[in-house]
């Protein structure tokens, strides 16, 4: 037996619009650096960046049948979040199901596994991030749950948390935690705008950071030669 | 001893182009799913899209000298598929090779092992398919067979098997299937054009492949909260 | 304990930017093919092409505090090459840090680690070889030594060496050697001119490096049908 | 600021022994085939076959100094879970760890990065599933939260739950479920029992599984020459 | 559609034994260097050799159901190979599959995914190489070929092929070859025991084989000091 | 051109068993953390340790020549240290190299390849230390130096430096610094012992070590509940 929940949590549609605009390093580091997926989720094209509500969608390995249960139950301004019960990079995803995708005002895709059509995908502008690029075909025999609690590439994805993608990797935020993520990353982003004018003058981080002092503490030593 | 073949068989132009036209994934689908190089031989640019008749070179791991001697049974239309006997990620080939195989009308390289110059021929418009990007050179020193047999990065190639290369990574069609796989191609192609338009156009997979039924016989369920 | 050291030698200044315009492979070759970084180390984007004098930096895994030590010892011209004391893919360097380079005339970086923000580094045209891209912070901890010899990605790295980086990966030259090495890959870039234009002209490698007779000796036999 | 939580839930003592005699394929099978940790999570020695209870440890990239906080929370019966929050392969853990682990009763490591003093750790009988051994050494910088919930090798780990680890690998089953699934690994096993049996008396899973029918139905043909 | 085929050659029983004793490093170079596996297959306990011909079977990715279609074709002395269609780590075979193909005389298994039960296997003396060791179970849904030619770990194994395992890997010999290999590698191992002796004693490799004058042609110079 | 140097500096031979007797975890925390080759490189068999001064040899990739000319520099005490100069998993060495090494009075070889004939070296009770286990077999065509520095599994070994090698993998210490080091391992391990006592005693290291106040100040929290 297995699940397809219809409903799930969403986060306010501008937190989730200003969460993408951060991006992926800044949003990591305003939630306290959580959330990443694994680094070999790579985007099929870049540049690219997105924010959506997840998808959560469990496919077998080398059976991508879910996909097309998972396809129904998103909305605009969603990222579909699939990832396989065991390991493999088998070509799950194509130009299809991204035109199908794409017709529900969906985001993007974020696939711990294999994608496929990859010339047509970046043609449509349709962002995946993925494990592998590989044409391997896939059946449809076997049922997975969608939109339950997932593992996507060693990150945890509740159904409807916020999902930040761009040519960083990948980064989830929890649905409940977005505002406030949001709010801090906007500090963050303030505060990073002053450190870069300075820096761009000309400034060293060892001044603007205050960070001479500790370090000689620690033990730095400067010698004129080796 | 090794052996270099002069005279291999090579399948029709036309359904080569034809295959080259469709693509990896659509000729991988069409033969049943089979063909298909590792997913590590990625291109050295994209986008790329290739067919032609594999010249099929055997090499030892850090010696590229079988690849000058393939060279010269290489024709226009043809495409060079180059195995080390054992893994090695050294580059084989840079831009003198490509510009000469570029001279002889050769449409491509894949290389299950490393290449280098890849500025020079992303500009100069060769395509190639590889295992790595790695300067280090090799020697010449070793012998081995040109058009054998030959497994590359996981594949049986045979000379004078087409190769279909694109962004998606690389197919070998039988030279015998090949018009066979070409029709099947095209039959699949027309096939997916009505099912785009109606994916694009809202339909859910769901009902156009009429997977509803079958999904809850397995025992799939839909429910409104988790 | 550890030293951060001032003063380091640089090779001249138009050798080096020699070295850059010959390029990875060029140079690897005419210093007798050593040098190059592991294969895993490539560029944020392409075309990149850069050569420039190393300033050294060792960090602790998940520790970037050395580099912002390590950023006042860069000048005009150099690039900086960092390696962790154990493996590690973490984000050790974003905008902030790549503003600070640019703006003291650093020419790029090299890091046997992670970097971030690369969707930022690719607009601002400050070239990254590294070893991944992954978004995860660093904290501020752990010393490390600058400007004193340091194995980075398989290869040593002493200040003041010549790194060259481009499409191809990285190579490293001895900056005692930086000059002769030069001269040596002008002299093979000349001699590549030529056989370049042959080749370009239909002539086959076979016969302008005359290696027919020396492949029948070790046993090579063309025949017609396999 | 991080947290240690002092009071964890555990399952029954009996339970979570029976779930350590019918091991992980078992144990994964009878929850429905989840809750596997990574196959890269390998045992230093065998044969090896504990479970307990999960005391879970979070840890920076090369730093090991939660694992001296986590080492006070656990009781005898308990396996300690550590996980870096970044990919790392440090020797965060040798014998003297393992010398106050086994003081205090506790059954094994499972560590989601590298161990070493595995001569020592096999002679005194520790078992340890672990991702690398390399003897790296750790600092002891940073804080990370002890007995939270856990990423470990692309499983999540709850403190409290029941670990089993075998020469398979390892697998976490929620303590909640612990009584349930001991009981369907029973059955399981009581099944395999008859099923063992007629196989060692020659009799064909075909047969014993009745698949002859569906194989032909799918389309499956015996021939007798290819 | 998929077939199994039920007649296959099968090499000399003298001839199959003579090869297990020989081992892989020695039949693989009596055979001109080739029929070797990819070096992770990796058995699953040391020591252990043996030699058999191949039943091969396809499986899909997380579907072990053509293993017991397969195991009905295997007899006395033979080894059964199975591969995925694309790559997979899931454990596919375990205990109940070992004991139905030991109950029908079966000499090993060589499976280019992974295993389970291997405490079990290992005590039952049923030597396994495979590509990895993990406990994720597998559907019964698709079908695929038995006793086709098959790609197993980047070699071709045709059926009746005999198989060739040990603590090195794994190789392959055409059965039709397997006689002549046979004698070659006695041949082999008969020069290697005088060499053997004569290395014991002292002598130096560089003047059993006459290495010393070539060495010097090729430019090798002996100094007293770096 | 390549050079085989005569003779080279060794350190003491008490100093050399010292450190033999150490171990690699000991010893690379009592020379600074450093030293360490990469993680990949594994004994043939555990468990094995042993340390001696190390005689370097370069290869070219799928080439052992050179390993034949280093024999003849090893003394009785020697570890034979051999690396290729791009990466290779090649069976560069096997029983016949090993008997021939043996007879010397060699203790063992660290290489950053493949071997193979693991069972025979096992029985012979010579200890290896490599990358890969690989039947695959080299060629003799290529000079490359002996006793130069070399980098080897990312560390740089120079000529009569000690190696010091256990299950926990393979350490280099400067041949210049080997009795400083030992003598600091020396005092490492009896410092060690009071510790151990202490903690197999049930004291704990938060306590040892006196680490609470520091947790405390950097921000831990123990709680009763999550």
């Amino acid at each position: 037996m297995a699940l397809v929940v219809r409903n799930i949590p969403r986060a306010d549609a501008g937190v989730i619009d200003a969460l993408g605009g951060y991006g992926v390093a800044t949003v990591h580091e305003a939630q306290g650096r959580k959330g990443l997926l694994a680094s070999y989720m790579r985007p099929i094209y870049r540049p690219a960046q997105i924010a959506g509500s997840a998808v959560t969608c469990e496919v077998a390995p080398g059976d991508n049948w879910m996909i097309h249960v998972a396809v129904e139950q998103c909305r605009a301004g969603d990222i579909l979040v699939v990832a396989p019960t065991s390991p493999c990079e088998d070509g799950y995803f194509g130009d299809l199901l991204a035109t199908s995708l794409q017709a529900r005002g969906v985001r993007g895709l974020v696939m711990d596994a294999g994608v496929r059509d990859i010339a047509v995908l970046t043609e449509m502008g349709f962002p995946v991030w993925s494990k592998a690029v590989f044409a391997q075909g896939t059946v449809k025999e076997t049922l997975g749950n969608v939109n339950l609690p997932l593992l996507c590439a060693g990150a945890l994805v509740n159904p409807g948390d916020v999902i930040v993608a761009d040519d960083d990797g990948v980064c989830v935020v929890r649905h409940q935690e977005a505002a406030d993520v949001a709010e801090k990353a906007r500090q963050r982003e303030a505060n990073e705008l002053d450190k870069r004018a300075r820096l761009a003058a000309g400034e060293l981080g060892l001044d603007i950071y205050k960070m001479r002092e500790r370090l000689a503490e620690k033990g730095l030593r400067w010698v004129d030669e080796a």
